[in-house]
């Protein structure tokens, strides 16, 4: 058992205080079991470019025992290219996720509270622990919705994912715009984890918002979860808060291989695009399937898909999903406690899905 | 120019307040140019174990597509092993500068000052800077010695490299425990970066100490600072801490490659004994050939020599030696502003370095 499950009675005393206070978040399962069918984390189900490993082969020799470039240009230049910015309005890091603890510290500790959606990425209001800030989540409508109109009043901050995770409904850049214009006095971060598989991406208006930033990530369109790379796109104000918390923390968070990899899944669009469109082809063809047998299916524009049978428990089918050795991620909180976030796979890896649920579902 | 040295005059509203007042870490040179003999940073002029390199191309393939371990529980067990500890006494990171990060937060922040000595890892400052915390620097002794009776009196913590940086001085082990003893109310932290070169690890002393956190890093000894891997070894309630942090920051800070490399390097024993001996040899012939010069050298019992030459300028020599191609590091610090700080190199390096010196003394 993990050592930082929050009912742990452990507290010493030679821990700063808040730490006694954190509750961590929890990441998906990730199994060391072969032969499982593995629809729980939002992976991509295609492997990155093989680019992507030719580049890390190219740096895989003596010149390991050198540190990387602190800054990352190179990664930086690839980013700014493919976005049409410049490399000041460009940041990166060890992962999304190290992204965004960075950007809470350095831009949302204003004394007000931070708006999300009630039901969004669970890790915002851990980040909000971890930095003794307010969280207050503002609800979805009941289609799952993200209404623009309800993020607005005093904030220290607003973030929300787009397409929102887990219900992978997309919220239209005219949203986004009116959230933005609605807060000039706030930074507005969107969260495009999963933009690539179906929505349009906030980068372009980022000259023209400079409370605007948008975060990405390599783990999901570009199949490099393994690899830990996430980036940020805004002013370069924004930015260089960013580069002065990270500078501060950790002078070469991203190694030399993500590096090189990195630059190389920017630079191969083609294999990006057609892994991307297999993937929507594919969630096309599940939410279908899914709908086929009696699921409610949320419209997703991200890897996943949310769905909920309206006669059976969602728990219940989660446990008998694993029994059949296909997992999938069932999240205990209130609004989607019968829903169940699937994660698109390959056409082989859905069909396992869809027969493992209908032996459940006839059961 | 970098966008965020001090002098910078940028302040954004957007900005939480107390980063305008970060004063950023600065790494040293990460130059471009080949040709170069690069004795700046500290790195081990010999690469990693042929075993390293094989078992990151192991990892090389589609599975990058997939999220790493997230406690990277194979590298755990392999430093537990390396060390005759058990896991829940072993954290790990992006690189010992994240450990040290994540320890300032989780173990030093009890509204007290953290000791440390005046010369010593710059990082150590900054990382107060971020937290709020206050530093509180004792001088070492006129040999550039820590004195162990100094390091008594309230404090938040404790934090000194072992062997220091830039001295290369060792303390033994028998001042830790001083040390240790003094002061059972505080984390005691020993950053081991370089204790491989020559001294004896106080990690033999955790089952004793609940107080004591040691740092390594995978940069120095085993050759991998491209690959950034760190951690740290002590009581499982001060690793606990650290894992609340991580896992209020960041699920995944190590990616499959590294964990990978650094499995493998922990596992090649023979590969790290001889390079560290080959450093060690070589630095003795360095820090003689340094004196033969003129130069004082200070004892190191780590991969690089403090040395200063008592009639000519460090600064101008450092300038010098970039001309002719080397880079060692100069540090604009008082006591330590007329020494050089130089890696010990491969002999060819070493002769190069010593040449250019030459050449410089007697124009």
């Amino acid at each position: 058992m993990s050592p930082y499950f929050f009912w742990s009675i452990t507290v010493s005393r030679f821990w700063s205080p808040f730490v006694k206070d954190l509750v961590p978040y929890v990441p998906g399962e990730q199994p060391k079991l072969d032969n499982l069918v593995k629809l729980n984390t939002n992976e991509n189900p295609y492997g990155p470019s093989p680019k992507v490993i030719e580049a890390i082969r190219a740096q895989l020799d003596d010149s390991l025992r050198l540190y990387p470039a602190p800054n990352a240009d190179d990664l930086k230049q690839a980013i700014a290219a493919r976005y049409g910015v410049n490399t000041a309005q460009v940041f990166v890091g060890n992962g999304s996720d190290e992204v965004l603890a960075h950007l809470f510290n350095a831009l949302f500790q204003h004394g007000k509270p931070v708006l999300m959606p009630d039901i969004s990425y669970s890790f915002y209001p851990v980040y909000c622990g971890l930095y003794g800030i307010e969280a207050k989540p503002l609800p979805l409508d009941e289609d799952f919705r993200i209404r623009p109109e309800d993020y607005r009043g005093e904030n220290g901050g607003i973030i929300f994912p787009n397409p929102n995770a887990p219900t992978g409904i997309l919220l239209p850049l005219d949203g986004i715009e009116q959230i933005l214009q609605a807060n000039p006095d706030s930074v507005v971060v969107v969260d495009e984890a999963y933009i690539d598989f179906g929505g349009e991406t906030a980068i372009t208006l980022v000259d023209r918002y400079p409370n605007l930033l948008v975060t990405q990530t390599l783990s999901k369109s570009r199949s490099l979860a393994g690899l830990r790379v996430g980036l940020a796109v805004g002013h370069a104000d924004l930015i260089e808060a960013l580069e002065r918390i990270k500078n501060s923390f950790n002078s070469y968070p991203l190694d030399r291989l993500a590096i090189a990899g990195a630059v190389a899944a920017f630079e191969d669009q083609a294999w990006f695009e057609e892994c991307c469109n297999r993937v929507i082809d594919s969630r096309r063809a599940l939410s279908e399937s899914l709908a086929g047998l009696g699921f409610e299916v949320l419209p997703s524009a991200a890897n996943f898909v949310m769905a909920r049978h309206p006669q059976r428990d969602a728990a219940e089918l989660a446990a008998g999903l694993r029994e059949r050795r296909v997992i999938v991620r069932h999240f205990r909180q209130p609004r989607i406690d019968q829903h169940l976030r699937i994660t698109v796979g390959t056409p082989e890896q859905n069909r396992q899905l869809l027969t493992a649920l209908g032996e459940l579902l006839k059961g």
